[in-house]
This record gives C-alpha cells, structure tokens and sequence, in this order.
C-alpha cells in the first residue's frame, strides 16, 4: 500500500493541472489565490457544486472516473445554461485515506477520480486553477467553475414572458434510465463491493448517466446568436427546473407530452422527472427561428411559457386525457 | 422539532444574504450562476477553503457562530495574502439533518454558523453571492472567496528576494494557546456533548482562536502603497508558510527568535508551529520604511531573506544559542 501526504498529492494535481496561463487565466495552482484576468467587456459566471458520496453518487455503483466527469459536468452545465464559456475549475476535494492509496502499481481511487474530471475538462479547455484538500470520513468534492459571457448577454432563468415558446436539448429521462439499469448491476453483487464491472454492450445504455455531456457549445450558440430569451440546465428533473424558471420570471408553462423528446430506454415519468439529463431548457420569442440541431445536438419544442395564474400551479402538462398539473419532484434534501 | 427543507433553508440563506448587486456583483443567488462584473484594470483572486468536522472545528468545542466564522476567515486571509478586496463569497455547506432543526424557538446550529459568518461578512462588506446545499453524514463547509486586485499588483509567493526583509502583522502563537485552552474547558465536561460555556473573562483570551481577523485592510494597504515584494498568510503556522515563500521564490531564509511578536499567552514553538494565527508573512527590499502599524494592527521585522542554500533546510532560526535549521511543522493530512 503507498499512502500519499497530502502534499504528494497536491503535487501531483498541480502537475497534472500544469497549462500555460491563458488570456484569463494568469495565475494557477501554487500561490494563496489564483488570479483572473477576465477580457474586457465580459463579465463572468460563478457557480458551486457539491458531490457527497451516498447523495451524488455511491463507491459501489459508481466508477471513480465517472464521479470526477459528473462533478466537473454539474458546474460546467451550470455555464452551459447561462451561455457562458469555462475560463477556470477550482476543485475541493475530502478523502478518506484509503481512498488515497491503492495496491503496488495499482491507480487510486483519487487518481481515476482526476481521470474522469481531467478528461472532460480537456474536452471543454477548463483549466484546474485551484481548489483545498482534506481528509474527510466521507468522500466529497466540491468543484467551483467560472466562465466568460459578454456583459448582459448572459441568459438568465428570470426573462421568460407569456408567448415564448419553450425548447430542449437532446433527449430526456436516459439519465434516471441509466440509473435504474446500474442499480440492477449493482444489486446483482455482494453489498459493499466495488461497482460493478460494466459489460461493453451496456457502456452506451449506462453513459447518459454516468457520463452525461454538459451542453456548453449549445449554450454559448444561444447566447451568441440572441437565440434564446431564458434557460436553465435540467439538473433536477424537467418538473422542477421549469418550475423555476416560472417562479424567476413570475410565468407559467405548458408541456405538450406529445413533443417530449424522451430517451428510447425512458419512460414518460423519467423524462419529466428524472434530472441529471444536463440538457438545456430554453425559451424563445415566437419570431425566432430555432435551428433543428446545434453542434450535432437535436433542439426540440415542448411547449410554451402563458401568464401566471394566480393559485395553480406554474406549469401545466398536455396529454390526450387533457391538461393536468405538473407538480415539482425533483428530489430536495432534508424533507 | 422544526424540520427545514432544503428549498425553505436556501430560501432563508438568500434573504439574509441579500443585497443591492453592486459595481462588481451584477447577479447573487437565484440563477445558475453568479455574474460578477469587474472594473476596468482589475483582476480577480480567487481561492477555496475547506471546513470539516472533526478536522478544521469539533461540534463539541466550537460554537456554530465560530465554526461559520472561521470558515469565511480562511477565504478572507487567503485574499489579504494577496492584497485583494473582497467582491464576493460563495458557501457549499453539507450538513447533516440534525444541525438544521432546533427546539421550539431556539436557532438552529446553521443559523447560528450563518451568524457568525455574516457577522464577519458585514465587517469586510462581502455579500453571500451563491453556494450549493446538501445533506451529508458529516457537516462540512466549503467556502469560495473572490476579491479585486489592480492588474499586475497581486502580492505573490513567488517574488521573494535575497537580501529583503522578513515582517510579520501580529502577534504569533495565540491561536494555537487559544485552542489549547479550549481544549482544557472541553475535556472538563461530558464527552460528546456541546461546546463548553465560555465564561466572559475568557472571552478574549479565547478569540484569537475562535474568531480570527483576517488582514483585510492591512494586505490591501501592502498592495497599494507598494510595500511588500511577496507575501502569505499564517494559516499552517510560520515554520511552514515561510518555507512556502521560499520554495515558490527560490530562496531561503533566517528569522530572528529574539524578534518574534509571540503572544502574550503563547510558547515558541506556538509561535513557529502553530497555525490558524493568519497574520500575514511578508517581504520588503530593505529600502523600503514600513509603518510601525497599519489600521491599528503592529508591523515587526523578524528576519531576512537569503539565497537558497543546496540540500539545506529553507528556513533557518537564530537564537542566543547560534543557528539551527527549522523544519516546516504545519500539521499534514493523509500523511
């Protein structure tokens, strides 16, 4: 077994971190701040994510190289809805020890963590700028992003308004399909082991949730080319994120079940449901022309964003049978 | 009992934390991301702190409201270091389902964390700008901190030189007493229960460790007036943040035990080792004169900067009784 100090381990990131400080980024890893430099009108988007072993993800379903990718892709799908572009990471990371030390030879459990996390942040050029280290009795990270977006052209969740249709990324509910079909491997091995080996016909099936794909370039497309009037990213499940984008913009919504783009592996209630899709949800003014795909990603229409009705709820689902309530159930903590 | 949902605590954090969005914060809490806007010729520090239990604070010595206070501390003293103005703070904060509900009337543990740490918030004009939120086993804290800084004038690390002098803000040594102290009025009482009662007349005697001043205006004035050629924070303890300085600039270094500022309560070795004091470390060409304090708070020279010696220690002590190397002895996780 070779434990590592913490400072290996530092050093170890902070090589692994190394880049040529770019335009924004002028200072990494290695002093008591890093330093940004942001271009001259842009402003920038900061967001925080946590990722807590047993709520976000568990160490006996989970690989480790897919809890790094899916920590990194909460914060940069938190640009992605916004339309900015990532200029930094800043990950804090709480280990127990043995996840820090492994066999001879062997990878830890950390090291394919930085694995999944490093792979996609090259994918979408976000430095690792920074971050803290700690031992924890739990395993967590919380990961920081920051991005450029042109000064008052970010998009925001509060400036949707009655007439604006409403769109989405990709497909819905592959992500909680996804889930459900690793619980099943997961369950079919002794409890407590390591996740489960994941056949090669099922890497694809399982990758909408264990590698899901932040919607950066769609974002930073809408944003650029005045596409949309408000999104938000679809981290908690389509009921609960248009619901806030009602409550933001003081709106309501309807869906047209019929539209839905949901998942082949999905059923209706996962793609309405079922969050951690990071697909965009998005309005737009009538008179704009929406582009059938954006960077190989199909843009669907689902409804429309109607006044606020006083007592109902904010967004209104349409089936065959009629028109219901959609009620949030998207997952809250300490309910 | 009074349970909180996440939604109704995230709600009851954004109304505390509210605030007129300034020059700089255009956006706080309520969208995907913050929006900061920076001024012209300014460039943004930013530096992430961890807080756990059991490593950084014991639910058992520390009241919440020092928990909370401490952990925004560590993020302010890491923009002091580099003579940054606070712009914004963000909070990811795990915690477990206990520390959120409270007896008929009584405040829960994290209102009276967020207390604490909106107390000193206030103080450094910092507004709560965004964070996530989770249940967790154990409660920990994560805390962001970006501040402004004139392009080009950060203090760094890194710009040490031989022949510059070696100051100090402060006094050294009085957390590490301060906690010892702690220690003894905890260990007096039942094992696992809350934080001992602090008697008024240890009120003082205690606050350097349970409510530390980060240097905020002292940094800022070092950066403006262009006295320092590099510096750090005291948050590992001199012996190691001073080996810190040295190993990013290339150099070493002799510090004068006779001209230590050691705090009235505190030992030598609190002094050197202890940690958590964050004073600010730094250096100056000796042309330069330094004010005997900045806003009320005393400068002392302890030593030198010297070129860096080949397979010798960094840091060297000089005493009455003649020179010995000294080891950096920040206490390090995982090792």
């Amino acid at each position: 077994m070779r434990p590592q100090g913490e400072l290996a381990l530092l050093r170890q990131i902070r090589s692994r971190a190394a880049h040529a400080p770019g335009l924004s980024l002028r200072l990494g890893i290695g002093d008591d701040c890093a330093l940004l430099r942001p271009l001259p009108q842009e402003e920038l988007a900061v967001t925080t994510d946590l990722s807590i072993a047993g709520r976000h993800f568990r160490l006996d379903w989970h690989p480790a190289e897919s809890v790094g990718h899916r920590a990194l892709a909460r914060g940069l799908s938190d640009l992605a809805a916004m339309g900015a572009r990532p200029v930094a990471a800043f990950l804090s990371l709480g280990l127990p020890r043995e996840l820090t030390t492994s066999a001879a030879r062997r990878k830890t459990w950390v090291q394919r963590f930085l694995d999944g996390l490093l792979a996609l942040a090259a994918v979408h050029k976000t430095p690792l700028a920074g971050g803290d280290l700690s031992e924890s009795f739990i395993p967590f990270a919380d990961i920081v992003l920051i991005g450029s977006v042109p000064r008052g052209r970010a998009l925001l969740r509060s400036t949707a308004r009655p007439g604006h249709l409403l769109y989405v990324t990709g497909s819905l509910g592959g992500s909680a399909a996804a889930l459900a079909r690793l619980a099943q491997l997961a369950e079919a091995q002794p409890a407590g082991s390591n996740p489960p080996r994941i056949p090669k016909k099922l890497a694809s099936v399982l990758a909408p949730h264990l590698y899901p794909q932040p919607r950066i370039a769609q974002g930073f497309m809408l944003q650029r080319r005045r596409l949309a009037s408000a999104a938000i990213d679809l981290s908690d499940g389509l009921s609960t994120d248009l619901t806030h984008i009602c409550e933001e913009s003081g709106v309501a919504a309807e869906v047209d079940a019929a539209l839905l783009p949901i998942h082949p592996a999905a059923d209706l209630a996962q793609a309405l449901n079922g969050g951690e899709d990071y697909e965009l949800l998005f309005t737009a003014p009538p008179t704009v022309r929406l582009p059938r795909t954006i960077a190989r990603v199909k843009i669907t229409k689902i409804g429309r964003i109607v006044p606020a009705r006083r007592n109902l709820p904010a967004v209104t689902i349409i089936t065959t049978q009629g028109s219901q309530p959609l009620q949030p159930q998207g997952w809250e903590h300490f309910s």
